[in-house]
């Protein structure tokens, strides 16, 4: 089982803030937007006699107006469509117990969210990578180099779109030809959406639920961590419309029970309480963190920036030669004295996002989930620690 | 991977009460007992302007206040011992996780709790059963019986501690003899007590952490979920004083980032605001449902009724062929007139608690979750049901 790469960075940062250093965390996707008052509300009312298990599946309350919710935005689901998980993880997790058996394969686009790797061990199924470099903006390999991959045990193709950790967002023409390859491959093309609300193009995303004929193969992740700020609730979807697959599902949840009765009548509240005017100013602020961060990364000396259409995250190449080692620098060594103080910033060494060795040695994942004038001084620390590091 | 048995006959129950029958589930552990007014005091003041991520391992203040829990009850653990889980469920799953690779094999008492078996699959591990049967009061099987049962393969003895399904506490001697054979042959024993505060014994219940030499073998699994009538705050614990089993499994509590914030805040709330007097009134409770339950069963011509020392269940055998088609039949056809109306009473069949096929055919699992009055018009549909099942 593998570490998690984006946390193991942070005993040092925690020392580092123990010596009075002011250290910026791009290093883990946690928003600071603020959860909405309706999760409270709803949350601080509630006081039943007794906090009983939820349905396996979720409360029909929340299937229901998650439902609606997706509906909503032209991507027509029913409840029935729906399962509640622990967090979008557990509807990863739950999805590869449910379409592959041990042994089998799931093709997945690398850098790729470093935790698909940890539930591929738990599950016993192997990731075999498919290689998106930075120098194309991280687009999607070719069609035919999916094909090169497909075996007889492989079962799905995962994707994360927009991506974390790259924050790019697949051409509709790149998803309808992959969806194309799942049909005639007969495999299920899960598509991880949780940062479906953090797209920013002018058109919708085009949900895998969408596609045309692939009822029966498509598997939507989302999650109420991003959208609403709620990582803490644990609430995630699993939606299919293929029945067979929902039922299959919903036996992992029944041996798990259900998610948290107390977080699932937030989350509904949520979905049912708040409206466009929510994503849209979450969108718009996070619209100007990328662009900040994007400015100014730019402007740095030998520093790759590719394009960044979605989440809250860029993976960058920087003019050193390890990633790991620089990432560790920063918060161990390098202090940027400020007028309030000495600070630096913690980022992810990319190599955790890749799983073919010596990938990534030369990038760093940025997450940009603090307000816009703490982002700017992690870019002030961020470009001084680099002319710092090539001249030690 | 196996449906759930205890869910199984739920449609059938609705569909009675949606023709008016007043259906007594004795199918489920979900207490009926309020939940502490501690959590919802805690949570619903909680107004976080995030609701972040917890740490993985869970939030230092609830591992503390687990730790000091147990420790003044005379099992001194620290708070680097525990690690909080998704419910006592994710622990049992994340110990299958950390301690066996695919194909290993569990020892374990059927019958047992049914998820095990779902967690099993999850985990690509075997689980061996070692049958106890109810005309020697479900006791533990022989040391010799144990020892038989040992492969290559074998990691792990699993016990639950008060059991579910049958109520069973095991004999300090009998458990330190399983703790020798775990020692002796570098076994992990694992005792699952969920139910450790439903102990109607006149001395403390022996946990498999004071077990002296076993500390690199015991592993505990606990849950809020029982103790405090919280099913639904999916907060339970995993603890061990092997600090390289809870290093690793902290590796797969760091891929499914963590337990739900607020429920950790609120479950946090009861340990340190709940006292003794709280645990002795719920126990009082408890008691006093099992006395009416087994004096009902005893008196009902052909039921056999081990002895119960723990948990709120009861695996009884009943003078019937088959418990999946009583149980279904009691449901779908059988119905109590009463001064309020037609009732009738839904059991699990004791087959789902059992790996062995055919076993279990004439037994039931009864959860007394209900208040006596309402156990005790069960107890009367139970008779009714039984008299006229032999007579149709």
């Amino acid at each position: 089982m593998p570490s998690s790469p984006i946390r193991r960075l942070v005993e040092y940062a925690i020392r580092a803030e123990q010596k009075g250093v002011k250290v910026h965390y791009l290093n883990i996707g946690q928003p600071d937007v603020f959860s909405p008052k309706e999760f409270w509300e709803a949350t601080g009312n509630a006081h039943l006699d007794v906090l009983e298990y939820g349905h396996s599946a979720g409360s029909a309350g929340l299937r229901s107006a998650y439902a609606s919710h997706l509906t909503g935005r032209g991507i027509p689901v029913d409840a029935a469509d729906v399962m509640v998980t622990v967090g979008g993880s557990e509807a990863v997790l739950i999805t590869f117990l449910t379409a592959l058996n041990p042994g089998d394969e799931v093709i997945t686009v690398e850098p790729f969210y470093a935790n698909y790797a940890g539930f591929a061990v738990a599950a016993g199924i192997t990731l075999v990578p498919l290689t998106a470099t930075i120098d194309i903006g991280f687009a999607l390999p070719a069609p035919e180099e999916i094909e090169q991959k497909i075996t007889d045990r492989t079962k799905a193709i995962l994707l994360c779109n927009p991506s974390n950790p790259t924050g790019q967002v697949f051409a509709e023409a790149e998803l309808r030809q992959i969806a194309e390859i799942a049909v005639a491959r007969n495999l299920y093309l899960v598509v991880d959406e949780v940062y479906r609300d953090f797209f920013y193009g002018d058109d919708a995303l085009l949900s895998v639920l969408q596609i045309a004929g692939l009822e029966q193969h498509a598997v939507m992740v989302d999650s109420a961590s991003k959208k609403y700020s709620l990582c803490g609730a644990r609430v995630g979807f699993l939606v299919s419309k293929n029945a067979e697959f929902m039922a299959a599902a919903l036996k992992f949840g029944q041996a798990r029970l259900s998610a948290a009765t107390l977080e699932m009548i937030g989350v509904e509240a949520c979905l049912r309480g708040t409206g466009p005017e929510y994503f849209a100013a979450v969108r718009a602020e996070y619209m100007a963190r990328r662009d900040l961060v994007v400015r100014r990364l730019q402007a740095m000396p030998g520093v790759t920036v590719p394009p960044i259409q979605g989440a809250f995250y860029a993976v960058v190449r920087l003019p050193i030669e390890d990633s790991d080692q620089f990432c560790q620098w920063m918060v161990e060594e390098f202090r940027l004295e400020t007028s309030e103080g000495p600070e630096t910033v913690l980022m992810a060494p990319a190599t955790g996002f890749y799983i073919t060795p010596g990938l990534g040695k030369q990038e760093v994942r940025i997450a940009y989930v603090l307000d816009q004038n703490r982002l700017s001084r992690a870019m002030d620390a961020l470009e001084a620690g680099l002319a710092a590091y090539q001249t030690r």
